[in-house]
């Protein structure tokens, strides 16, 4: 297997701190995304869609999606389970899984990439170039705005975002709230179980990888 | 179990697809959104999001999503399989289930509620409020012309999305093409695979429930 990797991208950074959970080390290329090493020809014969992570299998496979990567990990390395031990687990993993995805990580996006002057006519990732729209880059940010209070109510009821052990859906979260930084979006003084929950999570090694 | 399902809306219609592909029936409540039942504070308790599909399973967990809903379905009634049959398969159909999803589903949505009158301040579903955004609208109906190219291109190259065979990822599709009308967005003329396609899964019995 061979990961492509990339230090300043948060997608990537899941499968980043979800390998460091699992204790596994893949061999990994860097990919210079601040210096357009997706749209040289070399990675566009890894993904003509010039995006990363990319998990590249021993048969030439090409998984593309970060959760699809890290379904594909967990198989490989079960222990610890990250994405559910049983049917209803695996379920409830998966669709917070998708509502923090939805509301978390795209709002954020969302806002950045339809506003940061890096991102001028590039407001998808993809082949295709999407000019930025000012009211979209505004919802967005409320939208963000929303999601911590969710998400602050949500650690009200349980230590981590789908119940009282560490899950992937507390890496997509993590990830999420630390990429808000791009759109220098904070999280409120008062959101005292979100702060909880990001020191936490903060503190465990996979954090800084 | 009990199914909330609704005979207006795309997503529901993936679970209900799904079901029958499985030759399962649950005990199944019908919600008329089209009249607002959603709203009701019976439903609230169901589903304070106010959306469908709801699977409820015995214990009374609520799953929210089509996806984590298929993925409970697909244990519980393993054939025919329809989300993979070993590691690299089930990753590689979650990975084409989050494409089509993204860039089929969404940009239909995207252009449908920021530009239909019934959806004026519902941009997005959910308990909050958010204008239309018409730019957004105008950027949906290009993403769905490039989604049309890019499923025929795909289609040209294996007769299912996935591969060889049926899976989720088709009714995802499937639903999503058809969901195009109601942006009176049509498959053009001579998308010849796509239609190909259309035409052999829109015959199954499932295409019809």
């Amino acid at each position: 297997m061979k990961f492509y990797d990339c230090l300043t991208a948060p997608s990537p950074r899941r499968v980043r701190m979800f390998l460091a959970e699992k204790g596994v080390t893949l061999e990994t290329k860097m990919v210079d995304l601040a210096n357009g090493e997706q749209l040289t020809d070399t990675f566009g014969e890894v993904n003509p869609r010039r995006t990363v992570p990319v998990l590249e299998l021993d048969d030439g496979t090409k998984l593309l999606d970060s959760t699809a990567i890290c379904m594909y990990l967990e198989d490989a390395f079960p222990d610890p389970n990250l994405m559910g031990r049983d049917p209803k687990e695996r379920a409830v993993i998966a669709m917070w899984q998708r509502d923090i995805e939805t509301n978390g990580t795209m709002a954020i996006m969302e806002c950045f990439r339809n506003s940061s002057k890096g991102f001028r006519n590039r407001a998808l990732t993809g082949p295709i170039d999407y000019e930025q729209i000012p009211a979209l880059a505004e919802r967005g940010r409320q939208r963000v705005r929303h999601f911590f209070a969710e998400l602050n109510f949500r650690l009200s009821r349980s230590e981590y975002v789908t119940g009282d052990r560490f899950t992937i859906v507390d890496i997509t979260a993590f990830v999420a709230v630390e990429f808000s930084r791009a759109i220098k979006e904070k999280v409120p003084d008062d959101a005292a179980h979100l702060k909880r929950w990001r020191d936490a999570v903060g503190a465990r090694p996979s954090a800084s990888v």
